[in-house]
């Protein structure tokens, strides 16, 4: 973007690792505080956990659910509270605003949707939860989305001052062919609000994340709510960084906090010219495909 | 195969950490031997490194390099010296055996190629590395096969009496369109013979490996020769079973040995109805095609 003269190859992300209670007003503003904070602390993107507004679990989405702008651009009055206080504190910052995600409500269906917004409060665009979580190991996890949500059938790549990033959402983690074609279309930082638990979480959140990264040679992070162990639902945490040579750059434990990491894109670069795996893919051989692209 | 009444649901495989040399008759000869020691120990495919029969290196191919048999089934009196060894020790233990790969010469191109033989000695096919390694790492490391070698153009699965099995060589590990066509052609196991290094070996091999199983929810096993600090070329070693939930069943360290894992192909099933994401993709959005299927 012109206006921002200032733009370098490397900036500043905080993922904030919320902890999210019963009461929706008091994790709208616990949220903006901690967005405050990040700004404060010099951070350019900034982004939120899965669910952010409401503990999460199909049984509060209905409770919990907002109805979420057609349009990009500025809210409108009729917006959601959760839309206007994300819209509210990206503007006041000046900070690109991942906000997680929120139960939504639209045309009578519910969804998990992530809005993103500019450092002047528009709506960048809007990313509903494609994969929809469906997990049933007997005796430890039981989790079933789909008897609630509906899932979104697009996917969410934006411009920032720095890079173009895409959104994507807990579960979608599970689907390398999101982050492929987020690679594809040159985004160079992957952000994942995510729920894991304490089941899946060990074994899967960082080799998921590791992986894409590694595999697209870009940055990726995921970013978790905090572990409350007195919730229905035991959230993994671990909010972490990982940079495109697929090492971990930084990482939470389990508890709330803001989690900083530098992306230098320089890296990006840096890493395709030493193992140029992007320019070297055998697409005579094989393809993948984007069937959303218009 | 109706021949193999005993067929069950779980096996053993063996993959050979072999010491490579630089006499070829040597390596065959105790290749060979590690085949023989893991068929007396209970193993039902056994599989050897990338470039089993020569030391790793763009200097050493065409020195090393054999034709190989262009069709499959029995290989003829005409059939290279490592063909026939590999194809005679796999009759007289009666194992699936995946030759790791050679240096292969053929109509004045040079290839990175692997045989993989039947029970009955016969060869099953050819799987001639898709993807080749070419990696400069200023200061640590620089490796570009295509100096020497040209790729190959097809992909490589088989049945076998437990499950079908695909096969990749070494740096196509870096390439997940492979496994995820594996998966796709029904494919329980992906075996790479492989020699990464100890400089990306480290951070790569062992997530590139579970990150396949992970993602594709099957067995990978990434099979590599011993490390020797002597050689041009010093291979990271670390040969592992990675099963379908990701984790690491059993592996190495940099030494030669043989390492033993059973592969229980009711943990694919299991994995897959706990976390059913092999049948959640969503093929109405994103599709990878498999270009070389005819």
């Amino acid at each position: 973007m012109a206006a921002h003269a200032e733009a370098t190859s490397s900036f500043k992300l905080a993922l904030i690792q919320l902890a999210v209670g019963s009461d929706k007003a008091t994790n709208l503003s616990r949220a903006a505080e901690k967005v405050r904070e990040a700004a404060q602390n010099g951070s350019k993107i900034v982004a939120l956990p899965e669910c952010f507004n409401s503990p999460y679990g199909t049984q509060y989405f209905k409770d919990y659910a907002e109805e979420v702008p057609a349009e990009t651009g500025q809210p409108g009055p009729g917006a959601g509270e959760s839309c206007k206080a994300l819209s509210q504190v990206a503007r006041e910052c000046g900070v690109f605003l991942v906000g997680g995600s929120i139960p939504e409500v639209r045309k009578g269906k519910y969804y998990n949707t992530s809005m993103s917004f500019g450092p002047d409060g528009a709506l960048l665009g809007v990313f509903r939860k494609v994969h929809l979580a469906d997990v049933n190991i007997p005796g430890k996890l039981r989790f079933r989305e789909p008897d609630v949500l509906s899932p979104g059938n697009k996917f969410l790549s934006f411009d920032t001052d720095w890079c173009k990033v895409g959104i994507g959402i807990c579960y979608d983690l599970r689907f390398p062919e999101l982050g492929s074609i987020y690679g594809l279309r040159g985004c160079k930082l992957l952000l994942y609000p995510g729920a894991f638990n304490t089941v899946t979480g060990p074994v899967h959140w960082e080799l998921l994340i590791r992986g894409l990264a590694a595999n697209n040679q870009l940055f990726v992070a995921g970013i978790s709510s905090a572990q409350d162990l007195t919730a229905s639902y035991h959230a993994w945490g671990h909010s972490m960084l990982c940079n495109p040579w697929g090492k971990v750059v930084v990482s939470a434990d389990e508890k709330e906090g803001i989690v900083y990491g530098e992306v230098d894109l320089s890296e990006v670069d840096r890493v395709r010219s030493h193992i140029p795996v992007t320019a070297q893919k055998r697409w005579d051989l094989y393809s993948i495909t984007d069937k959303t692209s218009t």
